[in-house]
């Protein structure tokens, strides 16, 4: 059982989801970082290459994706922590040279290339992982049980938010990197929050419930003077079965530093998690106290248990759940390896055109002042 | 100074408010309850009555105000705690004999029934209170005082939720009294959920912003099979001043006691409030730590300061901020006889009407598929 | 059922206290203060008595006792809201003048005083509570009902702590009349910490194990210059039964309001509450997720549902406990008028020598250089 | 810059802190594991060694010590994750061997062990890290700073406590390994829970204090019937320049996962930290409202800024406070190669004397009836 071997594009210095990949890929001991094309400038590509002991470094990623493809020793899968408008060419270049992909969210900077991306993995064969990270959290893994088990009982109603306030100020236009792409159309695609945050929110409805959201009803706002797309969404929520919701997202709610909480109500149950406290997941049965699951506690199911790397009581953070997408990940590309069929147990291709519509379905709800659109 | 001397019609036995209403009422040594209607039974209104020493009972609110209006020693205001569909012709009756009213929420049953006793009150010159309990808190009003003071910035977003979940089953079927009444549009009127906690979001929202809810874009739903009415609601919500935000009010909401939590984000500081915790405000300044205040501390403004009857560390409840409407209510009432001007610091007939209002926007627009309705 | 007649001696104006006890007294409706000698100073004893609208003031305790004695609508009860110094003498003349009385914590200013009073109670055959008034919270009577029923099993570590920071300056040098009196041997008698509120710690322990605290090992300390009592200890604890424990109290932990919390560690469960929170009692089944209980809740049991005055959700606080303590006292004043036996399911005379016991004996150790001393 | 190369004696399969050790260490892509003699069982050591892909792996820690000092391209450094009474042998031949070594904590299993150890690290010239990893954490940092600063003004109070209850049932008897080396005075020394965890809650008061413990007042129980070495304690603490305290540790806290939480209280502010959940510090200063310090937040001071890797609201827990452990010791280790001096910014052997002096002063008290005895 050899290491696995991945490869980077984008997530040079300055940029730390880089680091968080890396750190979240070799987390588990079972695959290395060996080759990057880790910023579009050769300096910063170069440097970049040297800090993390890469074993080759390339100028750009067409190169990296024919290179590794050929090399005996070339990559397994290849990361991509790019802005959203790379992410089709980048990913598409890696698939068409036979080798899975790792792809940041949100999918793309538009449906059509979200479904053209579609369409390569659909041909290509190989796997294609989205890190939609929250997914990866033990207590959302049992969370998705406890529903799936019927201890929820149908579900009602879903309340979700993902609150944030880096973007309270106009630090587009004060030099932050990571605020210009992500407020600009041509690299972010028609939505910041929405597409940035409220896809994380809306994905980990859907991976917890079990039922597609069906259609929002939103108002999107630009809060901060000058700004071209959103930086704040409220939006009403109709899900499969009949449940009832909202999603409110935000990167101008102040003193919110990555508020990502989710509670939902049944005929038996209810549950409710919190992201910036993610080893507890609160349970509120009917008629009873509520009771709280704590990460590594025995008591918890399967998904959870495999989930943990620490006894009950050593918190587990984002880096931990990060890794969890990456080794449901490894796991099917030494299946496919294999010759073993792929369980593909994390997020994917479907997910990100799913959360691809849904920004398209915000943004025009928005546009038509809060009407229904179908996802 | 004497005590004053109040009435009251219903709240008799079996009733938890009435309890509620002469505690708070009496809490403060200001005030004594003396006579009352607490039934349309003769036999429980008696023995209600009893139960409480009073020293005047009456089977009849009509007969009650005529009585009352007569005496010399008379009661000074009269408290309403019957179905909503009776606030009108209780109120009406007392306000036209002369006496001031303290009036359980919503207003009414319906608008029309709300605005007719605005015209009433208006026409009397009599005071007129409307028990939205939870701007009693001295926490509340600190809040109040932290974004007139301009601490908050610019209002940007609200989130306001008020969720129970007392009629997740069909308890109007299996024979409770507050269930039967409340679910039933006859007495309740159009709205079971909305009228009877949503305006208490709503109000929660008015009072401590100083803004007005322009309009609402709303999804009503009844999650019990056979029920009449509403038990749960979403909405989206324009504020004066450009501000957006969310409403969510439940009855069905497992697990949830009585959770009304509202968060509001500015451009320079959020702040957030939980009625079940209701002796702490959060402040989340921009750039800081977040800052805890905790009701009686010496750092508080004077509405919150004034609003404590014990040191910090020593919880106040639910029973102490209703005593809070009263108290301020009840000097309003002493102005008055000394021919001073009132105060008026409190809930009022404007609250009510404009709640009234708001109910039926929220009916309205989830009638049209969740279009925006103007209050 | 006529409403009990009260009567106090201290808590006039400036005393946040005295107001407390006529709101618990009063608040259910069973019982009216008529009668006061509410200062040593005539000026402000009157002044008192006419800002609370009593019908009898008195210029001193001796006068009211014989007089209230004699009447035949005179007092059924007194409240004793004095230092601890006065606590015998005044106790003593109602008593003997066969008038129950309502005491405040702790028992006296010595363990001799106390035991004096034990006897005086002892020959009078009247009722006696010590207003330990934590012991009057729902969830503390639930915490009770926990550890009885047997589900904490066999008792094996308690943790307990009050801490406050008031006195962490020399307020007694400042003005503060509350500081000066705490802070006087005379008038305190051998601490001031362990005295005022290490008492309700220690009777806490008792209250909800049902274990006599046996030996303390104890250091007290006086952190503010000049002092000359103790404003901080912390102790080890030795149980009836083998638990071991440790009790921390302090008045000068910065930041502290009223900080009262409590841990039982069981060989089936443990168990946590905290004064500041009370309407939750945390409870922590072996194996399995802590359950969170709450006041007012359907799965409680008996003494908390009585104990409850809203529906759950709705916080009941302080003035609801201390309440509590005097709902039960008043039961059995009326149940002695009529002949029968006295439940005495309050805190009493025995728990207030204890109390005094501890005291002494926590002071004795720390002379000692932390000794083991029984109690 | 090369990757250092580390390698491990003991944490084969079974032992969870060993792919604690290994996770730790490599986080930040400045290590790798390349050696191991991770089992004195050889099938076990091979099989552990060959998951984690070591390049060498040695039946006995002598040889490997032997060996990989001959090597060119032999280790940096040791991690030693074996019973406390190896730590001596093993952690002596590699600093004989002239290889730096990080190892567990306690230190040893006796205090002569301990000195005798320490006394080869003084005579090796090598550096060594003791794995006290509560204090890696970003918040315990700044918890440091906030001390070292003057804001918290003169300690006066320290109130620590570790709870655990996984050794509330007698698992040592039932097959656990972990329980059984830890329940033996052969493999474990004087003390299970002081020395296994106690001695982690009197590093961190020293840690963040910057004040040594002087002396301590303990009494030492043993819950479990049979179990030979205590399972909980209860201590009063005296600290350098007369602050005072109290120090519980337990594995038998039934509920409790890994509850390491500690208050500090000066003459300016307070500060409390809760391990579970470390990503927020609570500061309470004087006549003010708490504030909330949080990991990653942009107010917080140079270290513990330096030891978060994720932007604010993204959970750093256990393995990255571990791994800052590392990072600090292998920036030492590049230090020491460069020939510049370290800096030692780690628990180190001192530390670890200074533990085993505490366990035995802690066991001597309880053995003297709870004495005070100085450290």
């Amino acid at each position: 059982m050899r290491k696995l071997r991945a490869g980077i594009v984008g997530g040079g210095q300055g940029a730390f989801i880089g680091a968080v990949h890396r750190i979240a890929a070799e987390l588990d001991n079972e695959a290395r970082v060996v080759a990057g094309a880790m910023s579009s400038d050769p300096e910063k590509a170069k440097a970049s290459a040297e800090a993390w002991h890469l074993d080759r470094s390339y100028d750009s990623y067409e190169t990296m994706a024919a290179e590794e493809a050929k090399m005996e020793d070339g990559i397994d899968f290849v990361i991509v922590a790019t802005p959203n408008n790379l992410h089709l060419p980048v990913a598409g270049a890696f698939l068409n040279a036979g080798i899975h992909v790792v792809c940041d969210k949100p999918l793309a900077s538009s449906l059509a290339d979200a479904q053209e991306l579609g369409e390569i993995v659909a041909g290509s064969g190989r796997l294609f992982a989205l890190t939609h990270t929250y997914s990866g959290y033990p207590m959302v893994r049992e969370a998705r049980d406890f529903v799936a088990s019927g201890r929820l009982g149908d579900l009602r109603k879903v309340q979700v938010e993902y609150n944030q306030d880096w973007l309270m100020e106009p630090l587009e236009r004060q030099g932050n990197k990571q605020a210009e792409w992500r407020t600009d159309p041509a690299r972010s695609g028609i939505s910041c929050c929405v597409g940035d945050i409220g896809t994380h929110a809306k994905h980990l409805v859907e991976f917890v419930t079990g039922r597609k959201v069906q259609a929002v009803c939103a108002e999107l706002t630009s809060f901060v003077e000058g700004r071209q797309l959103d930086d704040d969404a409220s939006m009403l929520l109709r899900l499969e079965g009949g449940a009832r919701g909202t999603l409110v997202c935000s990167q101008i709610a102040c003193g919110e530093e990555n508020g990502l909480n989710i509670r939902l109500y049944g005929s038996k149950a209810g549950i409710e998690w919190h992201q910036m406290e993610p080893n507890t997941l609160q349970v509120k049965p009917a008629g009873k106290g509520w009771e709280r699951f704590r990460t590594g506690a025995g008591y918890l199911g399967e998904a959870a248990a495999r989930a943990a790397r620490t006894p009950a009581g050593h918190p587990e953070g984002y880096l931990e759940a990060f890794a969890n997408i990456y080794r449901d990940f490894m796991a099917d590309v030494r299946r496919v390896a294999a010759g073993e069929a792929a369980l593909c147990d994390y997020p994917g291709i479907e997910d990100g055109i799913r959360g691809m519509r849904f920004v398209q379905a915000a943004v025009e709800s928005s546009g038509n002042g809060a009407s229904w659109v179908e996802i």
